[in-house]
Parts: C-alpha cells; structure tokens; sequence
C-alpha cells in the first residue's frame, strides 16, 4: 500500500545499479493530482547533502508533482557536482514525466563523500518511470532500504480518505526536525499550508523522538503530498491526527529494526517543569551508552539513569527522583527503590519511566540498546 | 612512587572485603605536613555521591590532612544514610589518624546505589593506617581499581620539588570539571589558592578533554595535597605547569585503559572561532557512535565527522571544512580530498584533526573507539 494507498498517486522502484549489490535502489513517486500541493521537513544538521539543498527550494513553491529517490549513496559532501548531479535528477524526471525540474523533490541515502553513478541513476530514473503503477507503493518501499531488514509503510483511512506512506532508517536514527527517508502522500484536498502544519506537528512528537544511536543524518527528509483525489477536505484536526497516527506508525518501525538492536526501549519522562525538561531528560537518557549496554545485559541498572539526569539542565531535585523499570520503581527519591531482581527484562520492549516529580509535563523518546552488532554494522564496512 | 613521591606523605592500600573477588579496595593517602593545605574539583553532575557532597564540603577550609578511598561500591544515589557512612569513614579515620573529620576527604566508586558494608569499610581504615608508608603509593593505586586493568600513576620533580598523583577510572569517562577518582601530592610548600589556581587550569585542559564514552560520573574527584616538606615555594608558573603534566600523563593513560577500547583517538580542532567552539566540535566528534565504530574497524569515514560537525552551533561554512585522518586530508572544502586508501590505520593511535577554517583557536579531545568488547563489558554485570 505504501504510498500508493491514497488515490491520485504512482509509484515504482527498480534496480537501476546504483548498488553494487544489484538490489533495488532507485524509487519514484509521482502524484497525478488534481491537487499537486506538498510540505516537507528537513534535518537541522548544517552540513546537508546536495538532494536536500534542492528540495528545500524546490518545496518553497508548495507544490510538488513527484519524488525521485535513491539509496546506494547520499550525495553528501559532493560540493558543487552533487549539486548539479541532484539537479540533472530532477531534470531527467521532469522531462519524462512531463512536469518542470522545480516539481521534483529529490531524496538519497547512503554513504556519505561519494559521487553518484550518474548514467546509472539518469538510466534509471526512465526506468522507473516506465514502471509506474498505482500498486508500485512496495516496491518503491523496498528500494529506499539501505540496512533495513524489512521495509516500512503506514497507511490510515478515515472517512473518504487516505493518508499513507512509507520510511526508511536503520542506523544514523536521531532527531533535527525531521529524520531518515520518508514520503507521506494523501488524497484528502488541503493545502500546503495546512500540510506543513500537519506534518510539522506530527513530526516534532514522532521522528524527532525516535533516537536510536544520537547521529544526524546529513539526508533526513520527510514529504508529505497531496493530490486531492479524494475529493475531501477532511476536518483540519482530523487530518493532523491521521497524519500524527502515520509518523508514529513508522518512527515506532524505525526503532524496530535499527541497526543491531536487540531491545526496544521506550524512555518516558513524567512529571517534569516544561516538555522542554522532558525532552532534555529523555534524550540524555536515550543517549547514555552505559545505560544501553545495561538493557542489552537486561540489567535494570538505574545508577545509570541518574547519573544521566544529572548531566541535564532541567529542574529537578535529585532526593526527589524516582525511576521505574517494567512497571518496579527501582529508584524512590533519588535512593533505593523496590527490588531491583523483580524487574522482567526478558521482552524486546523496555520500559523506563523517570519521574522528575517538578512539574506536570511529559515526553516520550524511543531508542534502542548497544549492542556487539550495532558495533560490528557500523565497523565492518562504509555505510 | 604515586602520591608518596613528594615528601611528606605516607599511603596504604588494602583489602578490606568490599569487593568480593577480595582483591584490594580501600586505599588511604596521610599528609603529614608540616603544611596540610589542599584544594579539589569535583564532578558537575547534579546526582553527587555522598563521598563527593562530604568532600566538597569540607575542603572549603582548604586544609586536608587524610583521604580515604574506597572501590567496590559508590555510595551514590543512597539517601541520608548513604551520606552518614561517608561522615562516619571520615570520623574513623579522624581517630585513628589524631585529626579532624574535618580534615578528611572521602572518595568512592564502584556500583551506584547501593550501601556500603560499613563494617567491613571501619574496620579497612584501621587496617589501613596501621600499613601507612612512604612507600605506599603504588598500593593505594591499586586499591582504587575498578574495571582499570593496570592502575596510574604519575610523577614529575623539578628542581627540589615533586608533584605526584595517582588515578583510576577506565568508564563512564567524560568531562565536567574533573573526572574520575585522581589524588595528586606535592611537596612544594603552596597555599590552598595557589593549589586550587593550578589545579582548576590543569583539569580544564586535561582531564576535562577525556570523553572516553560520553558518560559523566556521579563520583569524580581530583584533589591535590601540599605538604611543603621540601620547604620550597616554586614559581606559580614552574608549578602549575608540573601539575598540568601530571594531569595530562594520568589522563593520557586513563584513555589507554578505557574499558574495551582498541583504539585511542586524539581529536584536535583547529582554526576555530573560538576555545569554546573548539570544545564543542571536538566533543560531538568524539561522542559520535558511528564514527567511533567506524575507527573501530579501521575505516577512514570522513562522513561521519562532517556530519558531527554539523550538529553544533560553532562558527562554520559547511563548503570550508577540512577533514585529516593520520596524516591524511580526506576531506578538502567539506567535499572528497586526498584519497582515503592513503590512511594507515593499523596503530591503536588515530589522530582526527577537524580544520573550520573561521579562526585560530584549538582544542584536542581524547577518546576511544567504540567495541563489542566496550558493550560486553557493560552488559554481562552491574558495574
């Protein structure tokens, strides 16, 4: 289904070589309209590859007519020949579509400083092109992985219409706005203004607090478009939710197959002064190396989780913390809590709860453990 | 040689029966004067041992005339009772010794939240005085290891004067202030403010510039005594740097021994804005997950520098980086450079220099890959 569940919508992937593997590289996603309005979000990292410099201005306009994207290579740190070559991409669509170069977003992914092989990915994009199907949403799925095991899509139906997509992310999973591969598409009729705001509000509770290993990818994008097809224009609330309900879907598949992971874990922050003390106190807690190997151990070791607040800013007092782990508060007031030897670590999904007991607001952060695989991934060789 | 090259000290190092494996884990360091002036830095993490809320406090007199160090168990995150064991360690020693509680700092470590078997550790302090020597230096070293397979030790003599220091700390390496468990003697007949000048300028520029794995003690503590038994007050200057010596010698082999570790990694920003904007690119780089796999499997991935680089707010034009592994500038104008084949990677030191090209300030941060062995390490036990 993917994102070719909402009507109006096309999709393909082929194996165009780009990969040395000969495995599917290349997808398209054209929109056939009525509508042709679009939103997207980018990483905040400053270093961006070449395909996001371009969709961020090509995304001004609002309106989009397809998407071209590639994994087998970033197109980061390409200097002025990614950009050109990010450009002539674009160009190639168009003229096989029939639309202009300044309608086609342009996604890569992969190892970052290598030049794309661009007689490949031109050949390629005509390829697709010609492959183009309203049931291609799969197959343009499984082209963007890169060290996926499995391919991720979401689809959400409410009265009349359509909100679908797929994601890709395995490794270099944190947050900036926005993270990984991922295009949206919907057939409801709204505007790119109520699409960036859908998207914007969706993302910031969802991609951004998915944070498997703390790097930032150079490449993270995530679109949404609209073709109207439907002929609906849904409730503005209602939309947002479908939207929320689609990012969540697939960030929450994110973190299930990131690289090397043998334990999900789901670090909720409770009771804190602002959601920005939340945040702050999640992240830190996702991020602290000792804790994850500690997961992965199944050791419910929340020494850790202190010692990881206690780097933050956030208000707090540190005889009033309280930490829980599966459901057994381990730590009651910044001291020993119930015992610890009743906490069931078996499952893949943990659970920590950190209570900051200084306010009301709360934050959700999904990570991953450390692992001997994660490091084996992301040692053995360029990726 | 240790804490008892510089006259004027005596230690001991024993087995107390803290740890179970019984191997050493109680260490005592006595400054025998005539001076007995002291000074301290302590880690800045909010959640603070007890040892560390107990030392804080009583080295505002700037006098010290004992220090009793335990491994085998931290003593952090244990409430008022936790805090009441410190205050008694220091009173037993107090007596036993014929000073004051008050002139007694306590230092801990090992696993976090739980209390300590005060019989056993009492009872260690009299065992320990009863073997204090001027030859007891490298003992109480090892008695203060924890997962450090050689202890650290330091010494250098200038003329007349010695300044000497011992440290232990092999995880949850990183910087704020001080880091880990460093007693540091002298000899040099120095005041209190003198003590703490050269002692707050030497952990900023070493110990502080240890990111071992990104992860922030509750415990960490650098104290320096002065006995002046060599009745010589050396210039500031000549003294301060001795003591900076000492710290970037100890520091420089607590990075050796980090835990898992195949490969020390000097990280040093150049052509920085600003110290500060050194700092934070220098850390971000050596915090950065993939990257330090990736060194871990010999793999030069400029990528992922530029895409650490990328997350900070320092002073940079993404087009002006300029990337050297080993010797070689893999990256030019934040695009490819030299060829990477180039890069010999085969010795367990790397050198990353990150040029920014927006000015002329410098910083080098020391830190160490990422390994299955680094994750075995922290998951099979509680540590």
């Amino acid at each position: 289904m993917s994102v070719t569940a909402a009507q109006g919508f096309t999709a393909a992937g082929i194996a165009a070589g780009i990969k040395k593997s000969g495995t599917p590289d290349l997808a398209l996603v054209v929109n056939n309209g009525p509508r042709r309005a679009a939103a997207g979000v980018f990483t905040s990292n400053r270093v961006k590859a070449a395909p996001v410099l371009w969709s961020e201005q090509v995304l001004k306009s609002g309106q989009l007519s397809a998407v071209v994207l590639n994994s087998g290579g970033a197109n980061a740190c390409t200097g002025p020949q990614g950009f050109q070559d990010t450009h002539a991409t674009a160009e190639k669509a168009a003229a096989v579509l029939g639309v202009g170069a300044g309608e086609v977003a342009v996604c890569s992914t992969g190892l970052i400083g290598e030049l794309l092989p661009m007689d490949k990915v031109l050949a390629g994009v005509g390829t697709a092109a010609a492959a183009l199907s309203e049931h291609g949403g799969e197959k343009a799925a499984i082209a963007i992985k890169t060290t996926d095991t499995v391919h991720k899509t979401s689809v959400v139906t409410k009265d009349g219409w359509t909100v679908g997509g797929m994601a890709k992310g395995a490794g270099m999973l944190a947050p900036g706005l926005a993270t990984m591969l991922v295009v949206l598409t919907t057939d409801a009729d709204v505007d790119s203004a109520t699409l960036q705001a859908a998207l914007r509000s969706a993302t910031r509770v969802t991609f951004d607090r998915v944070d498997s290993d703390g790097c930032m990818s150079t490449n993270d994008t995530v679109l949404l478009l609209a073709s109207g097809a439907a002929g609906i224009t849904p409730d503005t609330e209602d939309f947002a939710e479908a939207v929320r309900a689609v990012c969540a879907d697939l960030a929450r598949q994110l973190i299930g197959d990131a690289e090397g992971a043998s334990k999900d874990i789901k670090v909720e922050v409770i009771n804190a002064a602002t959601e920005a003390d939340a945040v702050e106190v999640g992240r830190v807690i996702a991020r602290n190396n000792l804790l994850k190997c500690a997961i992965h151990g199944e050791d419910p070791n929340w020494g850790r989780v202190l010692s990881a607040i206690g780097t933050t800013k956030a208000a707090f007092d540190p005889d009033q913390l309280n930490v829980a782990i599966n459901g057994v508060w381990v730590c009651k007031n910044g001291g020993v809590g119930e015992d610890r030897d009743l906490v069931d670590m078996r499952y893949r999904e943990v659970h920590i709860v950190a209570d900051l007991a200084a306010g009301s607001a709360t934050a959700t952060i999904w990570t991953n453990d450390l692992t001997a695989d994660y490091v084996h991934e992301n040692s053995a060789y360029s990726s």
